[in-house]
Protein backbone atom coordinates (compact mmCIF):
# COMPACT_ATOMS: atom_id res chain seq x y z
CA UNK A 1 0.00 0.00 0.00
CA UNK A 2 0.84 3.83 -0.89
CA UNK A 3 -0.09 6.60 1.41
CA UNK A 4 0.00 10.19 -0.29
CA UNK A 5 0.93 12.23 2.17
CA UNK A 6 1.97 16.09 3.21
CA UNK A 7 4.70 16.12 6.09
CA UNK A 8 3.69 19.27 7.78
CA UNK A 9 0.01 18.64 7.56
CA UNK A 10 -2.00 17.71 10.38
CA UNK A 11 -4.75 15.24 8.57
CA UNK A 12 -2.01 13.26 6.81
CA UNK A 13 -0.04 13.49 10.19
CA UNK A 14 -3.30 11.54 11.77
CA UNK A 15 -2.91 8.36 9.98
CA UNK A 16 1.18 8.21 10.40
CA UNK A 17 0.18 8.62 14.02
CA UNK A 18 -2.35 5.79 13.52
CA UNK A 19 -0.55 3.30 12.08
CA UNK A 20 2.20 3.78 14.38
CA UNK A 21 0.10 3.65 17.39
CA UNK A 22 -0.72 0.26 15.82
CA UNK A 23 2.81 -0.46 14.86
CA UNK A 24 1.64 -0.66 11.04
CA UNK A 25 4.52 -1.01 8.48
CA UNK A 26 5.29 -1.57 5.02
CA UNK A 27 3.19 1.47 3.78
CA UNK A 28 5.20 3.46 1.30
CA UNK A 29 4.84 6.97 2.10
CA UNK A 30 4.41 9.48 -1.25
CA UNK A 31 4.98 13.12 -0.08
CA UNK A 32 3.09 15.46 -2.33
CA UNK A 33 4.19 19.13 -2.36
CA UNK A 34 1.45 21.11 -1.42
CA UNK A 35 3.00 24.34 -1.93
CA UNK A 36 3.69 23.27 -5.13
CA UNK A 37 -0.11 22.47 -6.34
CA UNK A 38 0.94 18.88 -6.65
CA UNK A 39 -2.37 17.79 -5.24
CA UNK A 40 -4.11 19.68 -7.94
CA UNK A 41 -2.65 18.73 -10.48
CA UNK A 42 -4.24 15.84 -13.16
CA UNK A 43 -1.98 13.30 -11.91
CA UNK A 44 -3.15 13.61 -8.32
CA UNK A 45 -6.58 14.53 -9.19
CA UNK A 46 -6.46 10.98 -11.04
CA UNK A 47 -6.28 9.33 -7.88
CA UNK A 48 -8.15 11.53 -5.20
CA UNK A 49 -10.30 13.57 -7.40
CA UNK A 50 -10.83 16.08 -4.68
CA UNK A 51 -7.71 16.72 -4.69
CA UNK A 52 -7.33 16.02 -0.97
CA UNK A 53 -4.21 14.44 1.06
CA UNK A 54 -4.05 11.53 2.52
CA UNK A 55 -4.77 9.07 0.01
CA UNK A 56 -4.59 5.47 0.69
CA UNK A 57 -3.68 3.56 -2.53
CA UNK A 58 -4.53 -0.10 -2.04
CA UNK A 59 -2.67 -3.06 -3.72
CA UNK A 60 -5.22 -3.52 -6.04
CA UNK A 61 -5.32 0.08 -7.02
CA UNK A 62 -8.18 1.33 -5.78
CA UNK A 63 -7.89 4.83 -3.94
CA UNK A 64 -9.22 5.53 -0.31
CA UNK A 65 -9.21 8.96 0.76
CA UNK A 66 -10.28 11.12 3.83
CA UNK A 67 -8.52 10.34 6.97
CA UNK A 68 -11.54 8.81 9.04
CA UNK A 69 -12.32 6.19 6.28
CA UNK A 70 -8.40 5.34 6.12
CA UNK A 71 -8.53 4.41 9.75
CA UNK A 72 -11.50 2.73 9.68
CA UNK A 73 -9.94 0.58 6.55
CA UNK A 74 -6.48 0.23 8.83
CA UNK A 75 -8.08 -0.84 11.80
CA UNK A 76 -10.21 -3.75 10.13
CA UNK A 77 -6.65 -4.90 8.90
CA UNK A 78 -5.12 -4.59 11.96
CA UNK A 79 -7.49 -4.58 14.98
CA UNK A 80 -5.41 -4.48 17.74
CA UNK A 81 -4.76 -2.20 19.87
CA UNK A 82 -8.10 -0.93 18.86
CA UNK A 83 -8.44 2.64 18.64
CA UNK A 84 -12.14 3.05 17.17
CA UNK A 85 -14.21 1.47 19.02
CA UNK A 86 -14.88 -2.79 20.04
CA UNK A 87 -18.58 -2.71 19.62
CA UNK A 88 -21.27 -0.46 17.67
CA UNK A 89 -21.86 1.23 20.79
CA UNK A 90 -18.07 2.03 21.54
CA UNK A 91 -17.58 2.98 18.24
CA UNK A 92 -20.61 5.44 18.21
CA UNK A 93 -18.89 7.03 21.25
CA UNK A 94 -15.47 6.81 20.22
CA UNK A 95 -16.99 8.58 16.76
CA UNK A 96 -19.28 11.45 18.73
CA UNK A 97 -15.67 12.34 20.42
CA UNK A 98 -13.80 12.16 17.40
CA UNK A 99 -16.13 14.16 15.84
CA UNK A 100 -16.23 16.97 18.40
CA UNK A 101 -12.67 17.60 18.26
CA UNK A 102 -12.53 17.18 14.23
CA UNK A 103 -15.90 19.87 13.65
CA UNK A 104 -15.20 22.20 16.42
CA UNK A 105 -11.22 22.39 17.29
CA UNK A 106 -9.11 21.10 14.23
CA UNK A 107 -11.79 22.79 11.74
CA UNK A 108 -11.56 25.61 13.43
CA UNK A 109 -7.75 25.85 13.83
CA UNK A 110 -7.81 24.70 9.89
CA UNK A 111 -9.90 28.17 9.10
CA UNK A 112 -8.20 30.22 11.75
CA UNK A 113 -4.66 29.14 10.04
CA UNK A 114 -5.80 29.38 6.64
CA UNK A 115 -7.50 32.38 6.62
CA UNK A 116 -5.01 34.58 8.44
CA UNK A 117 -0.89 33.12 7.37
CA UNK A 118 0.42 34.73 4.42
CA UNK A 119 2.15 31.12 4.42
CA UNK A 120 -1.00 29.36 3.57
CA UNK A 121 -2.23 32.48 0.88
CA UNK A 122 -1.30 29.45 -1.71
CA UNK A 123 -3.24 27.18 -0.20
CA UNK A 124 -6.36 29.29 0.49
CA UNK A 125 -8.05 32.02 -1.61
CA UNK A 126 -9.29 33.94 -1.27
CA UNK A 127 -8.63 34.28 2.67
CA UNK A 128 -10.89 36.13 4.48
CA UNK A 129 -8.79 37.14 7.39
CA UNK A 130 -11.29 38.52 9.96
CA UNK A 131 -13.33 34.93 9.46
CA UNK A 132 -9.83 33.21 10.20
CA UNK A 133 -10.31 35.40 13.60
CA UNK A 134 -13.26 34.88 14.57
CA UNK A 135 -13.03 31.38 13.47
CA UNK A 136 -9.80 31.34 16.51
CA UNK A 137 -11.64 32.42 19.20
CA UNK A 138 -14.55 29.81 18.54
CA UNK A 139 -11.50 27.17 18.48
CA UNK A 140 -11.22 28.48 22.35
CA UNK A 141 -14.27 27.95 23.04
CA UNK A 142 -13.94 24.17 22.08
CA UNK A 143 -10.38 23.79 23.65
CA UNK A 144 -11.92 25.39 27.11
CA UNK A 145 -14.74 22.02 27.25
CA UNK A 146 -12.11 20.04 26.04
CA UNK A 147 -9.88 21.30 28.95
CA UNK A 148 -12.43 20.68 31.75
CA UNK A 149 -13.07 17.07 29.79
CA UNK A 150 -9.42 15.98 30.44
CA UNK A 151 -9.80 17.46 34.60
CA UNK A 152 -12.60 14.24 34.69
CA UNK A 153 -10.62 11.66 32.47
CA UNK A 154 -7.41 11.09 31.19
CA UNK A 155 -8.40 10.75 27.12
CA UNK A 156 -10.32 12.27 25.11
CA UNK A 157 -12.99 9.55 24.70
CA UNK A 158 -12.74 8.23 28.33
CA UNK A 159 -10.37 6.11 29.86
CA UNK A 160 -8.26 4.53 27.16
CA UNK A 161 -6.29 6.25 24.12
CA UNK A 162 -8.16 6.80 20.60
CA UNK A 163 -8.27 8.19 17.58
CA UNK A 164 -9.75 10.99 19.15
CA UNK A 165 -6.61 11.63 21.10
CA UNK A 166 -4.90 11.29 17.74
CA UNK A 167 -7.03 13.76 15.79
CA UNK A 168 -6.89 16.21 18.81
CA UNK A 169 -3.20 16.41 19.50
CA UNK A 170 -2.19 16.76 15.66
CA UNK A 171 -4.95 19.63 15.84
CA UNK A 172 -3.04 21.11 18.55
CA UNK A 173 0.53 20.35 17.29
CA UNK A 174 -1.01 22.84 14.01
CA UNK A 175 -1.96 25.24 16.19
CA UNK A 176 1.27 25.14 18.70
CA UNK A 177 2.92 25.35 15.10
CA UNK A 178 1.07 28.14 13.21
CA UNK A 179 -0.93 29.80 15.68
CA UNK A 180 1.45 29.58 18.71
CA UNK A 181 -1.29 28.48 20.65
CA UNK A 182 0.01 27.13 24.28
CA UNK A 183 -3.35 25.91 26.15
CA UNK A 184 -1.34 26.60 29.01
CA UNK A 185 -0.27 30.35 28.83
CA UNK A 186 -4.47 30.48 28.46
CA UNK A 187 -5.50 28.95 31.49
CA UNK A 188 -5.95 25.22 30.32
CA UNK A 189 -3.81 23.41 32.31
CA UNK A 190 -5.15 20.24 31.81
CA UNK A 191 -5.30 20.13 28.34
CA UNK A 192 -1.53 21.04 28.54
CA UNK A 193 -0.92 18.01 30.39
CA UNK A 194 -3.04 15.97 28.31
CA UNK A 195 -1.18 17.21 25.39
CA UNK A 196 2.65 17.04 27.15
CA UNK A 197 1.91 13.36 27.80
CA UNK A 198 0.74 12.72 24.01
CA UNK A 199 4.13 14.41 22.82
CA UNK A 200 5.81 12.07 25.04
CA UNK A 201 4.52 8.75 23.08
CA UNK A 202 6.70 7.96 19.81
CA UNK A 203 3.46 8.25 18.04
CA UNK A 204 4.15 11.64 18.33
CA UNK A 205 7.19 11.63 16.08
CA UNK A 206 5.68 9.76 13.21
CA UNK A 207 5.31 11.72 10.32
CA UNK B 1 -34.65 7.09 23.59
CA UNK B 2 -35.45 10.54 22.87
CA UNK B 3 -33.78 12.17 19.96
CA UNK B 4 -33.36 16.13 20.39
CA UNK B 5 -33.58 17.52 16.85
CA UNK B 6 -34.72 21.09 15.15
CA UNK B 7 -37.27 20.01 12.38
CA UNK B 8 -35.92 22.95 9.41
CA UNK B 9 -31.63 22.14 10.10
CA UNK B 10 -29.77 19.57 7.64
CA UNK B 11 -28.12 17.25 10.48
CA UNK B 12 -31.15 16.45 12.18
CA UNK B 13 -32.83 15.34 9.19
CA UNK B 14 -29.75 12.94 8.23
CA UNK B 15 -30.82 11.52 11.24
CA UNK B 16 -34.58 11.12 10.84
CA UNK B 17 -34.71 9.80 7.50
CA UNK B 18 -31.49 7.87 8.36
CA UNK B 19 -34.61 5.93 10.97
CA UNK B 20 -37.04 6.34 8.19
CA UNK B 21 -34.95 4.03 5.53
CA UNK B 22 -34.43 1.95 8.47
CA UNK B 23 -38.04 1.90 9.71
CA UNK B 24 -36.79 2.48 13.37
CA UNK B 25 -40.39 3.87 15.19
CA UNK B 26 -40.16 4.13 19.25
CA UNK B 27 -37.96 7.34 19.30
CA UNK B 28 -39.58 10.31 20.40
CA UNK B 29 -38.87 13.70 18.40
CA UNK B 30 -37.95 16.46 20.66
CA UNK B 31 -37.25 19.81 19.20
CA UNK B 32 -35.17 22.31 20.15
CA UNK B 33 -35.77 26.25 19.03
CA UNK B 34 -32.61 27.24 17.66
CA UNK B 35 -34.09 30.63 16.59
CA UNK B 36 -34.97 31.09 20.47
CA UNK B 37 -31.03 29.39 21.41
CA UNK B 38 -32.94 26.68 23.21
CA UNK B 39 -29.54 24.96 22.12
CA UNK B 40 -27.18 26.93 23.84
CA UNK B 41 -29.38 27.14 27.05
CA UNK B 42 -27.88 25.52 30.19
CA UNK B 43 -31.22 22.76 30.60
CA UNK B 44 -29.75 21.68 27.03
CA UNK B 45 -25.91 21.89 27.28
CA UNK B 46 -25.99 19.64 30.14
CA UNK B 47 -27.45 17.41 27.43
CA UNK B 48 -25.26 18.50 24.40
CA UNK B 49 -22.20 19.98 25.80
CA UNK B 50 -21.38 22.27 22.20
CA UNK B 51 -24.37 22.97 21.62
CA UNK B 52 -25.36 21.13 18.67
CA UNK B 53 -28.00 19.50 17.10
CA UNK B 54 -29.29 16.28 17.11
CA UNK B 55 -28.65 14.54 20.01
CA UNK B 56 -29.82 11.04 21.15
CA UNK B 57 -30.64 10.22 24.59
CA UNK B 58 -30.37 6.55 25.57
CA UNK B 59 -32.50 4.92 27.38
CA UNK B 60 -29.82 4.52 30.03
CA UNK B 61 -29.73 8.48 30.31
CA UNK B 62 -26.49 8.61 28.12
CA UNK B 63 -26.07 11.15 25.52
CA UNK B 64 -24.83 10.74 21.86
CA UNK B 65 -24.49 13.33 19.60
CA UNK B 66 -23.14 13.93 16.40
CA UNK B 67 -25.17 12.83 13.45
CA UNK B 68 -23.10 10.13 12.25
CA UNK B 69 -22.10 8.39 15.25
CA UNK B 70 -25.99 8.38 16.06
CA UNK B 71 -26.24 6.70 12.49
CA UNK B 72 -23.01 3.92 13.63
CA UNK B 73 -24.98 3.46 17.47
CA UNK B 74 -28.39 3.29 15.19
CA UNK B 75 -26.81 0.89 12.57
CA UNK B 76 -25.76 -1.44 15.36
CA UNK B 77 -29.06 -1.73 17.00
CA UNK B 78 -30.95 -2.47 14.02
CA UNK B 79 -28.67 -3.46 10.63
CA UNK B 80 -31.06 -4.32 8.51
CA UNK B 81 -31.31 -2.52 5.67
CA UNK B 82 -27.43 -2.31 5.91
CA UNK B 83 -26.85 1.89 5.02
CA UNK B 84 -22.95 1.88 6.30
CA UNK B 85 -21.23 -1.00 5.08
CA UNK B 86 -21.32 -4.67 5.93
CA UNK B 87 -17.82 -5.02 6.87
CA UNK B 88 -14.95 -3.14 7.34
CA UNK B 89 -13.98 -2.71 3.81
CA UNK B 90 -17.17 -1.32 2.54
CA UNK B 91 -17.43 0.72 6.30
CA UNK B 92 -14.52 2.44 5.01
CA UNK B 93 -15.37 3.27 1.04
CA UNK B 94 -19.00 4.58 2.08
CA UNK B 95 -17.21 6.56 5.17
CA UNK B 96 -15.11 8.14 2.17
CA UNK B 97 -18.25 8.71 0.16
CA UNK B 98 -20.13 10.21 3.36
CA UNK B 99 -17.11 12.31 4.55
CA UNK B 100 -16.80 13.38 0.70
CA UNK B 101 -20.45 15.38 0.60
CA UNK B 102 -20.38 16.01 3.91
CA UNK B 103 -17.06 18.49 4.20
CA UNK B 104 -17.29 19.51 0.88
CA UNK B 105 -21.07 19.87 0.13
CA UNK B 106 -23.13 20.38 3.10
CA UNK B 107 -20.31 21.82 5.14
CA UNK B 108 -19.73 24.88 2.44
CA UNK B 109 -23.63 24.36 2.25
CA UNK B 110 -23.38 25.88 5.52
CA UNK B 111 -20.95 27.77 5.28
CA UNK B 112 -22.41 30.04 2.53
CA UNK B 113 -26.53 30.34 4.23
CA UNK B 114 -25.10 30.59 7.89
CA UNK B 115 -22.74 33.47 6.65
CA UNK B 116 -25.01 35.47 4.07
CA UNK B 117 -28.75 34.38 5.06
CA UNK B 118 -30.39 37.06 7.06
CA UNK B 119 -32.16 34.30 8.70
CA UNK B 120 -29.42 32.69 10.12
CA UNK B 121 -27.96 35.91 11.56
CA UNK B 122 -29.37 34.58 15.02
CA UNK B 123 -27.19 31.53 14.69
CA UNK B 124 -24.23 33.04 13.32
CA UNK B 125 -22.06 35.94 14.84
CA UNK B 126 -20.27 37.42 12.94
CA UNK B 127 -21.43 36.73 9.77
CA UNK B 128 -18.74 37.39 6.79
CA UNK B 129 -20.99 37.57 3.73
CA UNK B 130 -17.91 37.16 0.90
CA UNK B 131 -17.03 34.44 2.83
CA UNK B 132 -19.89 33.04 2.64
CA UNK B 133 -20.35 33.58 -1.20
CA UNK B 134 -16.70 32.15 -1.35
CA UNK B 135 -18.25 28.83 -0.06
CA UNK B 136 -21.15 28.85 -2.26
CA UNK B 137 -18.70 28.65 -5.40
CA UNK B 138 -16.79 26.10 -3.85
CA UNK B 139 -19.81 24.03 -2.77
CA UNK B 140 -20.56 24.21 -6.37
CA UNK B 141 -17.25 22.73 -7.47
CA UNK B 142 -18.05 19.60 -5.32
CA UNK B 143 -21.66 19.40 -6.87
CA UNK B 144 -20.26 19.42 -10.13
CA UNK B 145 -18.03 16.54 -9.10
CA UNK B 146 -21.24 14.78 -7.77
CA UNK B 147 -22.76 14.93 -10.81
CA UNK B 148 -19.90 13.34 -12.86
CA UNK B 149 -19.71 10.68 -10.12
CA UNK B 150 -23.90 9.70 -10.48
CA UNK B 151 -23.61 9.82 -14.38
CA UNK B 152 -21.25 6.99 -13.49
CA UNK B 153 -23.37 5.13 -10.87
CA UNK B 154 -26.69 5.30 -9.33
CA UNK B 155 -25.59 6.14 -6.13
CA UNK B 156 -22.88 8.49 -4.04
CA UNK B 157 -21.24 5.28 -2.93
CA UNK B 158 -21.91 3.33 -5.71
CA UNK B 159 -24.55 0.75 -6.86
CA UNK B 160 -26.42 0.94 -3.89
CA UNK B 161 -28.21 3.21 -1.30
CA UNK B 162 -25.85 4.65 1.80
CA UNK B 163 -25.85 6.99 4.42
CA UNK B 164 -23.62 8.97 1.93
CA UNK B 165 -27.37 9.37 -0.22
CA UNK B 166 -28.65 10.54 2.95
CA UNK B 167 -26.34 13.19 3.79
CA UNK B 168 -25.89 14.35 0.23
CA UNK B 169 -29.52 14.69 -0.46
CA UNK B 170 -30.05 16.88 3.02
CA UNK B 171 -27.35 18.81 2.06
CA UNK B 172 -28.78 19.64 -1.07
CA UNK B 173 -32.59 19.97 -0.04
CA UNK B 174 -31.19 22.85 2.71
CA UNK B 175 -29.33 24.56 -0.59
CA UNK B 176 -32.38 24.59 -2.81
CA UNK B 177 -34.26 25.37 0.68
CA UNK B 178 -32.24 28.68 1.41
CA UNK B 179 -29.52 29.59 -1.55
CA UNK B 180 -32.31 28.48 -4.44
CA UNK B 181 -29.48 26.02 -5.52
CA UNK B 182 -31.41 23.96 -8.35
CA UNK B 183 -28.44 21.57 -9.73
CA UNK B 184 -30.46 21.38 -13.35
CA UNK B 185 -30.35 25.12 -13.86
CA UNK B 186 -26.66 25.08 -13.67
CA UNK B 187 -26.03 22.17 -16.04
CA UNK B 188 -25.73 19.07 -13.45
CA UNK B 189 -28.35 16.76 -14.66
CA UNK B 190 -27.08 13.82 -13.67
CA UNK B 191 -27.33 15.41 -9.55
CA UNK B 192 -30.62 16.54 -10.44
CA UNK B 193 -32.21 13.18 -11.94
CA UNK B 194 -30.66 11.23 -8.29
CA UNK B 195 -32.05 14.12 -6.77
CA UNK B 196 -35.76 13.66 -7.78
CA UNK B 197 -35.65 9.97 -7.74
CA UNK B 198 -34.35 10.74 -3.59
CA UNK B 199 -37.39 13.46 -3.09
CA UNK B 200 -39.38 10.24 -4.25
CA UNK B 201 -38.37 8.24 -1.49
CA UNK B 202 -40.85 8.37 1.55
CA UNK B 203 -37.75 8.70 4.08
CA UNK B 204 -37.62 12.42 1.93
CA UNK B 205 -40.76 13.43 4.40
CA UNK B 206 -39.52 12.70 7.72
CA UNK B 207 -38.95 14.88 9.56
Amino acid sequence: MQLYTAPRAPNPRRVTMFMAEKGISGVTLVPIDLNAQEHKAAAFRAKSPLATVPALELDDGRMLTETRAICTYLEGLHPEPNLMGQDFEERAFIEMADRRVEWYLLARIGHCIRHTHPGLAVLEQPQFPQYGESEGRKMRETARWLDATLAQQPFVAGARLTIADITAFCALEFARGLMKFQPGAEDMPHLQAWRDRMAERPSARAF
